[in-house]
């Protein structure tokens, strides 16, 4: 099953995060990602024509946050959207946060 | 006039800073804000009950912003926001910043 299609398992404290060849492997469904922290979080900029588009578009990517009860970190600058994803319970990367980049992916397409 | 009653003056490249002790002053009418950077911007955390409302609250600040075409670098998190205000062209601090400073502060009067 695609990413986009999945959907985020709640994670307990102590969840482990993904070990690094799970990570690059992950990683490359979504290759506009970006590694952050040695690994700990994901991360993509957006730039957008309008600030309306981005100030529009945060508001999509929080739709999904809170669909799936996984919320990134996100910037918010003129025509400028930085959003970054990590798993404070594993305290690094899960599937969760894989999920949620593709999902973020899949409003562009 | 009170701050929050003015309007943003469109600043040309090369518009000069405020100086530390107008900077002061100004700071004094928006105290929650606290100076970053070595007094070239402000900024200001926001606490929310629920995700929604830090997400509306972005959609709010976003709305000054456009109107007063002077544009905050902001961070949304999980129940919370940050706001930061700078001048580019002056690289650092003018009366615009905290006029925005003073309107957003409005918006939780």
């Amino acid at each position: 099953m695609k990413l986009s299609e999945k959907h985020c398992q709640a994670c307990a404290p102590g969840t482990p995060a993904l070990a690094g060849p799970e990570t690059r492997a992950m990683l490359e469904q979504v290759p506009q990602w970006r590694l952050l922290e040695s690994g700990g979080a994901i991360s993509r900029d957006f730039v957008f024509d309008t600030y309306w588009a981005g100030v529009v578009f945060v508001n999509a990517v929080a739709w999904i946050a809170q669909k799936e009860q996984h919320h990134p970190d996100m910037e918010l600058g003129y025509k400028k959207v930085g959003v970054r994803f990590s798993t404070h319970a594993a305290k690094g990367l899960t599937e969760n946060d894989f999920i949620c980049a593709a999902k973020v992916d899949r409003l562009l397409e």
